[in-house]
Formats: structure tokens, sequence, C-alpha cells
């Protein structure tokens, strides 16, 4: 490990060789393997970008030039290389290192990121701020193949070829997103792959042709202009220039000699490029490598005890769908995430995976419910906010019968600020028409899926990655209607929504528990009830505080005009902490909390 | 207008000649520009969809098959075909047909349609429910030219190149979208237009082959085949192509014969097939096609009676702008619609409109704050719903000084369903660090985007089109401190936000009326003193109640456990209403319900 000692800053970095260079990726990727292991994260992807990601800090000067790194899945040789060495076995534990790029936590993280397809716009956006503020810094996004499905990407992009605006593009090819990858784009891509040989010939000859005395400038031009000539005719990649994107590519992108020529080389460029790399993910890792979904996120043995309601969520619908015809799955490339794997495998021609596409999934699950099928769209709460607008739009004015399986609600731990699913109870709330469900555990997520078989109107049911027990009474499912879990003579109530806030009401003694199973419907003749006779009511939910469980309880509870006490606890702020029960704990959803709570 | 008498349904159309159909078109082309005239609405893309509409009925079978209109600001030839041409002259008007297809108005109103680019994944949705419920039907998407700049057309195109599904997506290219198209996929499309000459030809051969006896058929079939050697060569069309799609175009858009022919050719293609169709925006209205922005959407005359938020708001960007080289504008192809020309006139180089794509504007936006510019984003409050992700995920988690415009925020009558503004303070309240400010006139927007330049976090200003009158009193701004406008004797409170509420509020008799120009964060010491004061306070909001202003304030009061009745108003379903002053009355926002409430 001699290079990983001495590398610990860019400057670091570019004293190093090209041979040497080589060397440190190794090193680097053996760290990447063990902290994985140990504190979890995005192995695959991070493999993949070990040497694209040597090869940009050894052209380029950070933080003066800016990368921006779409997703930021990748980003972890980032972090090693830009003064977080000593932290990096820190990452992704509470006051540790995020597993993201966070501007907050270093200078050289240019701009946040998490969620997918963002890197273009923010990297134009900053190329249009240098030119305005007179300045001259680099700006370099970096985006996998998988982000490019994005629309937010097209949208850039169409905006990026227009501009002329000097900025270089770093598309990382690794042939999957999170899923492998679908779509035409894709397969687009996979016909440009084809002229690899082609691309690593020429960038070869050039280096044999610079290295000649006199003359060689002189070639690499005549050769420059032949190679533009000859690529349109090899390669008819079109696709961007017709964007007014210039292209290079593709090329080795595990070629760190290859990728610092080619890159110094397109410094100069006064316009918009696009570079092509094409990268394995997981590379040196054999297994992650093979199975690359699998070990896209990896979580560390420990978080791995509880049931699933993800499993639960696709073993459920895989059985209801062999008597239901009408039920057709779709994801937006995370099938295996939501559980989806399982009936995307028995029941092929449903499934429907459209590609990080949120936008499209809503309104093309619309399409399909208005056809006369029953939909299920399965994401994570944090990505859905990409497709608020079609739920309003497309979905709920017209009342039609799609079901959300919203994963990942709640607080999200390890993977941070960015992918907290502590909004989707706030913005499904303010929509008319669509009903919200949050299960208990995998036996009420069956209930419910059951009951959504009949139910001919849009409903969202939520659900964090995990349940830790599986309660023993289940009362049937009725539009609307809660359960209490437990009775108590106290006039105390604790008015719970999903599993986690049920868990911690059920640990407070003396005190009525009440599962909300519905946050939306409200049970408002229970509310009725128990303003009569109790004295505090109080809300728990695993979301922010503004518009979401508790404040429609308490819009209901204050319009009856009784002298009960409604308190709510929620998030109030971002969620930054990497654990569920930090997170939990910061904002007042713990026990003693509760207690003190309830004794005010 | 014979044949406008005659045409009342599809039956009816079908029963006439080409030569009869152009007549009719004419004849149609009179009535919406009368129609549009008088009750308002969008007269440019009308008037260049007629004849491809005409066409469309002519050889499909609609309700069978499947027409999804995008955006529907083009369907009121569809509308006056399908059994609607009595009612057209109720068009946009209270109880009459709405200006967008209405599947509730209607059942050839195939799918709902107001927002942009949503069209073909609805179409994909409705196409594979076709194929999985065993049905046969033929689903046609017709998008324009600057629809197919907002990402999720992107999204869904990628989608279909891939499923190869049996689909026909009519691209209307009338050469701008609601402003001049922007974007590199606009300029590539004009670069396919110049061979429009050879696409008229081509078909006008076809026709006089066809109509050789014995031949005919025979060469078409060459002919065909040579015609597909020789596009690909001559236009070099790649694009749709290599998304999977089979490219048939350009063609014009005017002419029925040709239409129908070509449609009759492609029906029976069982793969996704583009029909590249160039109209005219307001093509047959001198006028209405020589500034086709300004005649998108014509308002009736009475309408036009008072102040123009959106004049005042480009007005006061320009002169700030003048002292501050960091204001910098972004518009997603509303320019004139936001009253941002004046400031594109003026500073070209600072200004900058990204086309449909409200996602990658955020982004933008946000990348351009990140490098020290102070962007300002002015869009409607019903479009932003497409970047609540992008301004929860990269404007606020990083805190950055993005502020946003937001015009046409609340009821916004005509426009109806689709186009209403009254979620805004909901999705943004959700959202930790950004502050929300609505003015209650002219001077207060000029006040608040003064303070803005040294505000230092996100920023949301929200206002309708128009206000009704000046206010002569304005107290300076600070964060969070609102103003007593009306000071009464009586222990009543109204706290309205914005100028609608303001006006209603005003009217209301001995009560005291507050300016909540701040949504948030709420005046809290304010909240504090009228709670030790007053009886009642009844909140006021152009919004959805459930996450919205009033339940801010329920939830604060509701803290500090004092003897006051809080009531709230706003909205509480989809505002259905054409006019804001029936959807004000119907939601209790009137003197009438106000003074009733205040006295129960």
């Amino acid at each position: 490990m001699a290079y990983w000692e001495k590398v610990n800053s860019i400057s670091d970095l570019k004293s190093l060789s090209v041979s040497e260079l080589e060397s440190y990726a190794a090193e680097v990727r053996e760290h990447i393997i063990d902290t994985v292991q140990k504190n979890g994260g995005h192995l695959a992807s991070n493999l993949g970008s070990v040497e694209l990601t040597l090869a940009l800090h050894y052209v380029f000067d950070m933080p003066k030039d800016k990368i921006v790194w779409d997703v930021g899945h990748q980003s972890y040789t980032h972090k090693i290389v830009t003064g977080r060495r000593d932290d990096f076995d820190t990452i992704r534990k509470e006051d540790g290192i995020s597993g993201f790029p966070k501007p907050s936590e270093n200078e050289c993280d240019s701009f946040i990121s998490g969620h997918s397809s963002t890197s273009l716009s923010a990297a134009l956006g900053l190329a249009r701020a240098r030119d305005l503020t007179g300045d001259n810094y680099n700006v370099i996004g970096v985006i996998g193949d998988g982000a490019m499905t994005g629309g937010m990407a097209y949208e850039a992009i169409n905006d990026i070829g227009e501009s002329r605006e000097k900025l270089i593009i770093i598309l990382n090819d690794n042939k999957m997103s999170i899923s492998p990858n679908v779509g035409a784009f894709s397969t687009y891509l996979a016909r440009l792959r084809l002229s690899k040989p082609y691309a690593k010939f020429k960038l070869n000859l050039k280096r044999g042709v610079e290295a000649l005395p006199f003359f060689g400038d002189k070639l690499v031009d005549i050769f420059e202009h032949t190679r533009d000539n000859l690529k349109s005719i090899i390669l008819s990649d079109k696709l961007f220039e017709n964007f007014g994107i210039k292209y290079y590519g593709p090329f080795d992108g595990h070629n760190i000699g290859n990728m610092i020529e080619l890159l110094r080389q397109i410094k100069s460029e006064k316009r918009p490029v696009l570079v092509h790399l094409i990268t394995n993910k997981g590379n040196g890792y054999e297994i992650a490598e093979s199975d690359s979904e699998k070990f896209h996120g990896v979580n560390p043995s420990e978080e791995q005890k509880s049931f699933s309601f993800s499993a639960d969520c696709g073993n459920i619908l895989c059985s209801l769908a062999e008597k239901d015809e009408r039920i057709v799955a779709v994801t937006a490339a995370m099938k295996c995430g939501t559980g989806l794997d399982k009936f995307f495998g028995t029941y092929p021609s449903r499934s429907f995976d459209v590609a990080i596409a949120e936008q499209h999934a809503v309104t093309m699950a619309a399409g399909m419910a208005k056809g006369g099928l029953k939909p299920y769209f399965a994401v994570y709460s944090s990505f859905l906010q990409r497709g608020i607008d079609q739920i309003i739009h497309d979905v709920c004015i017209d009342n039609l019968p799609v079901t959300f399986l919203i994963d990942r609600a709640g607080a999200v731990g390890a993977d941070g600020v960015t992918h907290q699913g502590v909004f989707d109870l706030s913005y499904l709330n303010m929509i008319p028409n669509i009903s919200i469900f949050a299960p208990k555990d995998g036996k009420e997520l069956e209930e419910i899926l059951k009951f959504s078989l009949t139910f001919d109107a849009p409903l969202a049911i939520r659900y964090p990655k995990s349940y830790s027990k599986r309660f023993e009474t289940h009362e049937p499912i009725s539009l609307g209607k809660w359960e209490i879990l437990h009775k108590s003579d106290n006039k105390k109530y604790i008015i719970a929504t999903g599993n986690r806030m049920l868990d911690l009401a059920m640990s407070i003694p003396d005190v009525n528990v009440v599962n909300a199973k519905w946050i939306k419907p409200l049970d408002t003749e229970f509310l009725k009830s128990i303003c009569n006779d109790g004295t505090i009511l109080l809300t728990l939910e695993d979301n922010v505080l503004q518009g979401g469980f508790g404040q429609s309880v308490l819009a209901f509870v204050s319009s009856l005009k009784r002298d009960i006490a409604v308190k709510t606890l929620g998030y109030k702020k971002f969620v930054e902490d990497m654990s569920v029960s930090a997170a939990m704990k910061n904002a007042g959803l713990s026990v003693e909390n509760i207690k003190k709570v309830l004794n005010t």
C-alpha cells in the first residue's frame, strides 16, 4: 500500500507517473472493497470509476475546476483523493463522511448529488455563471448511461447543445444503470460500443504519431481530420452531434494513460463536448462485476435482520397476479430494490422497467389504468418526488386506479439527506382523490394489496424497507378505518402511522395506541369518539410535520371544537442523520421524548 | 357555412370527400377565430391543427381508437367534430366545455391533457393495455415540437422505441412551442424541415403511380423501397431511428389529402412510427400567424382591466438588473407569459429560455447560484409542479439563493383544472430552508425583489396574473413580519395571504385584516400577540387547505395552547371552475361565507 499512504491530496496525486497511477488505482480499489464490506455502500459503481476519477483529477484542478458527479454513488475515489482518505472508513456512518458528494463536507464537492440525471443541468448553470462572472474554470459533468435515460438529462443536453457553452460531459457507460439498462437509448449506446476497438486503435496510433520529432503535431492534425470523417461513416453517432455536442469515443474507461491524454486534448475545446468512456461496473472485483445490481448498494450484515417490506411486496403481488390478469408492475430502474424481481421473472410480459424515468412511469401507468389494467408502480419515496406533477395531472384529476408502492418511506439511514423518504405524506396529502395507506407489517401489506384490486381510484401504500416484527392482530381493511392496537384506561392516545411509529408507540406504557393505517382519508369517526373521551392525542409519523399526517389530524380535531390537546411528532428539517435510529431520536421520536410530551 | 351545419359527428365527417374536407376546414377555422375572440383561448395552436385533426378523424375511428393530444391546446377542431359543435361557443366559460381534452366531458377525449409532454407516456400505457387485454385499437399521440423539448417526452420515446409497441406519434412541428422554440432539438428539426420539398414530391409521385392500372401497387412497393434508402442519405434523420422509431416525413400538415393517404398507409405498421408534419401556428389568420406567441392564449377584453403582476415583475427585474450584474432570468418557454420579454430584450446574455424543461430549469438555476449569480426562475405555479424534486434536492438542501417567481398562483380561471396554481403553498411549505412570500400589489413585489438581492437562501414569491388595486401603505419588508392593513376593535382577525384574499378580507366590515405576506416563516410573534387578544382567527388562502398556509398557522397556534378559535378557508378539491370568482365562491371564499364563518 505504498501509494495509498503517499497520496492524500490532489497535488500528491499529480506527482505520480501514469504507471504509478495504475498501481495506486489497484490500492484504491482494495480499500473501497474493504470499506464497503464493512460500512455498506455502492460497490460496483465505485469500482467502475476509479481510473476515470484519477484521470480527471490528474488533468483538471479542483476545487477551481468543477466536477459534478451525477447520482454521486461513484464518488468514493474522488473523496479519497480530495483530502478524505483518513476519514474514508467513516463513510455512511453517523458523524462520518457522506456516501454522496456533499458541498458542506468538502469544497471539492462542487455540487450536491444523490438523485439521478441532475449533473448536466448543474454543470451548465456553473458554466454560465463562470462566463458571466468573468471566471475561467473548467466544468465537467460525469454521468452514467443509466442517468442518461432520465428526461432531465435530455432537457439539459437540449440546452447545452444550443448554448455552445464550454463544458465537458463524461459519459461513464457501464452498460447498465442500477438494473441492466433498458430503453432505446441503451440499445443505441450498445451499437456505439461495438466500435470500441476502432477508438482504441486511433488513440494508440495518435500516441505513436505524437512521439515523432518535428512531424508529430502536424500529423496529429491530419489524423484528427481524417478521424472525424471516418468516424461519421463508421459510427454514425449522430445523436449527440445532432444536439450540437461534439462526440469523442468510445474509449476504454480503465486505461488511465489514454484518458489523461484525451482529457488534455479536449481541455482546450471551446464548445460542449461529450467523452464516451466504456467502464465495467464492479471492475476488479469478480463477484460485484458479475452481479452488479446486487452489489449496487451493499448493506453491512447487521442491517439485514428484520423482515423486508420490499420482498413481501414482490411476493404478494406475484401471488395476486396469478388470479388477476389485470395486474401489471412498473419500475423505474429499481426492479430489485423494490422487490419486483420475482414478479419480473414470473410475468415478463406484464412487467415494465421504464428506466430512470419516474415522470414517464407515472403517466404511462395512468394510460394503462385508463386502458383497463391494474398498474402497480413500485418506487422509492424520494424518487417519486420526480412524479408529483404527473400524479396530480395524469392520475388524480381523472381519478385513475394507479397504485403506488412507495418503498424506502421515512428516514432511510446511511444513504443520507438526498434519499430521505420524508416528504411523501405531505406531497400526497395535498392531492385530492388519492388515498394513502401505511401497513404495520407484511400481513397488512397483503391485506391492502388485496383491497386495492377492488379499489377503483388512486392509492398510495408507503412503507420503509424493512420491519422488525409481525403483529398478531389484523382487523379487516376498510377505507379510512383505523384500529386500536393497545387499550389503556388512561385517556391518552398515541395515533401512529406505519410500523416504525407503531413499534415506538407500543413501547410506551399506559397509553392507548392506535394504528392509523390510513393517512388519508382520516378515521374521522374514531377521532370524534376519542375527542369526547381523551385528554391528549399525540400523532407520530415518519415524515416532515408540515403538510403531513399530524397536521391533518390537528385540522380535523380543531374543527370539532373539543377540549383535547393535540401534539404532533415528526421531522422538522432535512434529515442529515446516517442511521434511522439517530434520525428518529433527533426528531424527538424516542420513548423518552414521547413520555415527556405526553406529560406536559 | 354549408359543411359546418352538416358535420356534427365523426361519421358526418367521414361522409365528405377530400375536397369537401378542405372547404369544411376553412369553415372550422372561421368558427375558431370567432369563438376565441369572444371566449379567449388558444388561437394559433388551434388554427395550426385543423387539417391534421380532420385527417386523423377521417382515417381512424374514435372513440375505439385513441388519440392523445399533448398539452391539448390544439384540440378545438377535435371537439367540434366529436359532437361538441353546438357547445363550442361555451368553451372556457362557466358550465361550458373545457379548453382542453377532458375525458369526463366526452368519450372521444381519450386522456386528460393540459401540461406539456405527457401524451407519449399516456399513449404507450394505452397501447400496452390494448395488447395485454387482447384489444386491437389504434393509439395515436399528437405532440408538438415544443412539447418534445420536455424530458418526459424523451423518457417516453426511450421506452416506446425499446417496446416496439404498435403506436403512432404525430409530431406537429409548428416551429415553435409557446415561445419560438429553443434548444438543440429545435435546431435539429429545422434541419429536417429543409427537406420538405422532397417529401412532398415523393408523396405526389406516389399518388400518380398508384393511379396507374395494373402496375400501380408494384411500383409503389419499389418506390417505397427506394425512398427509404434515399431518405436515409438525404435526410440523415437518424435521431428517431436511433431510438427504434420509424420516421416518416416531413410532410405538409395542411394538405389533408396527402395526410389521409399517409395515415392509411401507416395504420398497418406493427411497430412505433413517427410522422413529422410541418404546420403553421395560426395558419389562415394573418395576425396570429405573424405573432403567434401573443396569440397563444387570447383573453377576452373584459379580463384585461386590472394591473399585471407579470408585467410588473418583468419591469422591476429589469431595473434591478441595471445595478446588479448578478441577476439572471430563467424561463421554461414562458418568456412572455411570465412578463420576462422586456428582460430578455434588454439583457439577452443574462436571459435563459431552457424550453419546456422545468426540472432542468430549477437545477440549472441552482448551478448558477452556486457559481455566484442571482438567478430568478419565472414560472407558472402549476408548471413548477414538475420541479419539486429539484427544489428539494438541488436548491434547498444546500440552501442556494435561487428565487422562484411563481406566476398564475391560485385559481387561474378559464384554463381550468389542469392549470390551477393551488398546490404551490403546500409543496413549498413542506420543504425546509425555503421562504415563501405573496405580495399584495406591484409595489410590494418590488420591495420583496429588492429584499431578495441580499437574501442568501431559497425564496419563492407567488402571485396571480393580475391584481385589481394598489394599496396605499407598504411597511418595509422584514423576514417573517406581517402587517395590519385594517384595524378594528372587534377581536376578530382575518389573516389573508396574497392580493385576492386581501381584497376579499378588506370588504368584510368590523374585523382586523392582516397581510400575511410571508407564508413561511410565519410571523409567530404577531400570532402570539393576537392569541392573547383575539377570539377568532380566520386564514384565507388561494391554495388547497391541506399542507397550506392555514394549517401552518393552526399548527403554530395550537402549540400555544390559547383559547382562540382558528378557522381556515381555501380549496378542498380540484378546482374545476372556469372563472376565478366561481372558484372562490364555491370554496367559500366569499364575503357572505366569511361573515358566516366569523359568526359561528
